[in-house]
């Protein structure tokens, strides 16, 4: 049970195909840009409602259109290298041999097979990517002595960077999303964001201002109507981002941004003790089949770099990693073995392949660690107690740290994003918003504005575990300190009394501080602190947390957020069964609840429920109230409304009388 | 599939008893009287813990207490009984003699069968019961003629109640807990409740004040460690409740008010097109198992007379119900031909039985009703809508308010509590906080000072439907309104896009409003807006809002709320995983999501988890760093402390130094 099984790498990943049921997904063409074709999902309606489709956010790539002739042996059509290249200033070269250390030594029945297809990378011109390490790993299973280690080198030459006293490599030509807006361009990836965030619509829909007004925003400047420029303009005050490396041309661009609909993301990835890569493409298809915007591929292991390809050639969201996870693999599993080089070519080689935002644990300062010592959980973060252990190891430190500005350049020449990690975020309520976490959020902002001066984009991780009185302080904080760059949280959950239920004790807190003005929301699936989430995990983790980040869009004023509502509000009043599973997150499980009580075609038009029975019905009585409001039946809301605002007239002005009258 | 089968309501209910994994329930006895048995649970932790056992609350009744006979035939032991009687003011009678229209008129193999104990009422000395309706029913079927009828009479003569001019009956004797409370009197209810409060501690318990001092309560007054005293003394006030019918003898009381630990509700009952006797009566022990702070019986249709008294006579928890519904169902569900005495008659029936609290609808006014006319999904409680419908048909003001009085001279004849209802509440984003919801709940406010005048203890129904931003709205205009008097909410749903995850949307708004100050939350199941809740639709509402109220109670700063998290964290880091199976709200959910991906039960004690697999460990590091700081291995995290607090100091004094040592 606990060998790995391997097996099933070798065969073609089987995933998900096919529309979500009454839904299409349809395409448009921005003004801007009309040879884009930004997708769109179109919920298909019961004729009596007299409604057009509603029109939703979709993140499900061309796994949902039956017109897309999906080949994972191939991979995504890789239409954004063609923006990329005629923008210009990059070039393709060989790029990094990938090692059998990429694989953690993984061979013969147990490595994963390759992706079929291999691209040359592009980098950015001027950028020398430093030589790969080569050389063979340390002897399987690790150092038995735990003594602090110098380096081991494993690689040849290292050429410096091309510099200059700026901080961005002399001769390397722009490419990241920053530098485009900051410049004053709009890319094709800021046009297709912006079409996105708006549904597609040429202009403010109906209602947006009040739906807006209607808010609590503290603070955020949500538009009406978003156009590229207004994109351009969040990235270039690095308020927002788009994860978007050079290389990962199957990408459909999105925006990450607190003035944009909040995103979630979505963590798969093999480890240690379970799945294959057969199963990890699989989860990636299936998280955004649900509404995963982006996805962490999270592996430990042997085959991360496979696996990582095939996710990433079949991957139309922004793929994030955290390469100290397999750079720790390369070293055997043994923290005080990493080294500066052998990170360093991990982020060449996954930047390379396409990720499209690095996790980079670079605040977990050496001083920082004793503040650590006396917490009830200690450090829940991985990467950041890799880190830890490394700074104890060798006292000094970290070379997350001490390098910020040599990743940076690397990261700038393939536009990949940071995603600063919160290493030492609590694991615990009793550890919430303590010294540790605030030491180094403090650093996070200044690495912040160390990675804008360098052309990266750059968003912030936060906690974690965080009592919902202490929620507010963090957002509070992440905006005073790192400029508005994007907040990405993990929940937060606020209690820890419920393994087996954290998806919920975390979607209380992911919500609020979505609504606070968190960007992105990182899922939590009912197997966090348990095990690793199977298919239903992921789904079940996906769909709470779009309930989170919706709950967030209505409560912040997001002009299109409530749209969706009130045609699920309508569906309901008037009993169209259907249109209710289908307007919601999970049409199948809708339908299947449904179905549990009252399972005939029949009962899908019918004007009850199991609620109340055939007998009696709320909702009849308030077409009874409309229609005597309206002096008619089958009254509008709209004529209700006329009629009511007369009776109302009348009854308030005998309201008192009524009650003299009758009472006693 | 439509007809019910009442096939199994010839059957003995079968419940589920025996502890929860790793538990046992265990008893205190209050100083104040030593003669009363007070239910707790205690989680055994593994040796190693070196903890003694964590107390946490108990809802589950004698079920879960293998010493306890269980015999539902029988119902369990009327303690209680003694101590209504031993009060005095009490006296049993005949009582009110069941009529076929208290079960719907259900005949031979299609009436449930009796509870086979009969006990006499008892109710308050000098109150005279109303005569019973006698009488044939309507023809079943009901009237197809739909023009505003006249009251039918079923019934004989209808003394009037004794009154004197100050609102309470002239010489009937005071049996409610307010009225004890206000008279000084401390009654074996506010004893038994308020050690319940505490865990069966004798003194507030250590860091108590500075767990207090952490949350942010918005002006509730928390007590360190909560006196008899303190319970009479927020009775009193108004601002709690103890819903403790005297009928109910099988009674575990307990209290409902903003400065105690949030309740949740779970609801129940069998409806015109689903489930039978057996059923809601294993579906009250299976949500009081995982933590039903109290439950509402809400069944429709046929048997509903007899379902209640089986639960009732085996219920250690407060019964609500919803009297509307009986007696609509008395009128063959014809709204129209509803009658205060009809309804006045069901009120006794339920009052005669035992239950606790009756959601009465009274803030429906005439005047609000065209209100909800252009709301997008009028009014969607069912007790609002059938009073609604009334109003309008007969262009009459509810008989409920103009009868009020009248309800409050039977409620507090036998102490039932009042949860006015709140009819007009939002069913949708789109009509939350509008004008009708908050006309009602003005309403409520005037009917709160009446009900108190009588002697009645009172709870406020709350929303409903709300976005995050409109939610503390509700509850401060409920505080100011109805002078503090418990509020009682349902969720609310924060979003109305996942129908099949309405526990997850309604738990967001729950978590957030209990915070607020909300003193007890009614659950949401998975089948909301789609069907009747199953047995796993249960457990998962309860389990759901069970961390709703924990998280308020969290954030309120509960001084006994976080010692089990903190014992959950102390678990986590000593990977103790048999203990944070049973330390959760869920055990067994817990322990099969671990097995699923580590099943064997060396796995148990193993020093790694499946997320990181057993080489590598941040838990691990985290002790490595409590080692290095302390100077010591197998430090702990006082001795940790300590040794941080010094090397905190040197490196904060050579941090700077650091970073300009090894930057660039």
């Amino acid at each position: 049970m606990n060998k790995p099984t391997t097996q099933d790498a070798f065969d073609t990943p089987k995933v998900t195909t096919g529309p979500l049921p009454g839904s299409r997904r349809v395409y448009t063409a921005p003004a801007a840009a009309p040879d884009l074709k930004v997708p769109h999902r179109e919920i298909d309606l019961h004729p009596t409602a007299n409604e057009p489709p509603l029109r939703v956010y979709d993140c499900s790539g061309p796994y949902s259109d039956p017109a897309a002739s999906i080949d994972v042996e191939h991979g995504l059509a890789r239409t954004r290298t063609d923006w990329v290249i005629e923008r210009g200033g990059v070039e393709a070269y060989e790029g990094r041999e990938p090692s059998p250390l990429d694989n953690g030594g993984a061979t013969g029945k147990y490595l994963a097979r390759e992706f079929p297809v291999r691209h040359k990378p592009l980098k950015a011109v001027g950028f020398v990517p430093p030589s790969p390490l080569r050389g063979t790993p340390p002897a399987s299973g690790g150092r038995k002595d735990k003594s602090p280690v110098s380096s081991p080198v494993y690689g040849g030459g290292v050429p410096d960077l091309i510099r200059d006293g700026g901080g961005r490599s002399a001769k390397r030509a722009p490419v990241t999303q920053l530098e485009f807006a900051r410049a004053g361009i709009i890319t094709k990836e800021m046009i297709y964001a912006a079409e996105r965030e708006n549904l597609g619509r040429a202009a403010a829909m109906a209602g947006a201002a009040e739906r807006r007004a209607d808010g609590e925003d503290f603070g955020a400047e949500i538009p009406e109507f978003v156009t590229p420029e207004f994109v351009r303009d969040e990235i270039a005050r690095g308020r927002a981002i788009i994860p978007a490396n050079i290389n990962h041309g199957e990408l459909e661009p999105m925006v990450i941004g607190r003035n944009f609909l909040v995103k979630i993301n979505a963590n798969i990835g093999n480890s240690a003790v379970a799945s294959s890569v057969e199963e990890e493409v699989e989860k990636m298809v299936w998280a955004i089949r649900w509404g995963g915007d982006t996805v962490m591929d999270l592996s430990t292991g042997k085959n991360i770099h496979n696996t990582r390809e095939w996710i990433l050639r079949n991957s139309p969201v922004p793929i994030g990693t955290v390469p100290i996870y397999q750079a720790l693999e390369k070293v055997n599993g043994i923290a005080e073995d990493l080294t500066w080089e052998v990170f360093r070519d991990t982020l060449i080689e996954q930047a390379e392949q396409g990720v499209d935002y690095f996790t980079i644990h670079a605040g977990v300062r050496l001083a920082y660690v004793p503040l650590t010592a006396s917490r009830v959980t200690g450090i829940v973060s991985r990467g950041g107690s890799i880190m830890a252990k490394w700074c104890l190891a060798h006292h000094k430190e970290s070379f997350l740290y001490t390098h910020f500005e040599d990743i940076c350049d690397i990261m700038a020449a393939y536009d990949v994003s940071f995603s600063l990690g919160d290493g030492l975020r609590p694991g615990s309520i009793a550890d919430a918003n303590d010294a540790a976490q605030f030491a180094e959020l403090e650093t996070l902002g200044e690495l912040t504005k160390i990675a804008w001066a360098k052309g990266c984009q750059v968003m912030i991780e936060g906690p974690g575990h965080v009592p919902m009185h202490k929620i507010k302080a963090n957002m509070d904080k992440q905006l005073a300190v790192c400029g508005e760059a994007p907040f990405y949280t993990l929940g937060p959950l606020t209690t820890d009394i419920a393994p087996g239920y954290d998806h919920i004790t975390s979607a209380i807190g992911a919500a609020m501080i979505g609504w606070f003005g968190t960007a992105m929301l990182c899922y939590v699936t009912p197997k966090e602190h348990l095990g690793l989430p199977d298919r239903d995990d992921v789904k079940t983790g996906v769909v709470t947390y779009k309930i989170a980040a919706h709950a967030a869009d209505l409560a912040k004023g997001h002009p299109a957020a409530k749209l969706r509502d009130d045609a699920m509000s309508r569906a309901r009043f008037e009993f169209r069964w259907a249109d209710q599973f289908n307007i919601g997150l999970d049409p199948e499980t809708a339908k299947d609840f449904h179905d549990q009580t009252l399972p005939k075609e029949a009962h899908k038009v019918a004007h009850f429920c199991s609620m109340c029975g055939p007998k009696f019905c709320s909702m009849k009585i308030s077409q009874d109230v409309r229609d005597f409001a309206a002096g008619k039946t089958g009254a509008t809301a709209e004529e209700a409304k006329k009629g009511m605002e007369e009776k109302a007239r009348e009854f308030r002005e005998k309201g008192g009388e009524v009650y003299l009258e009758t009472g006693e």
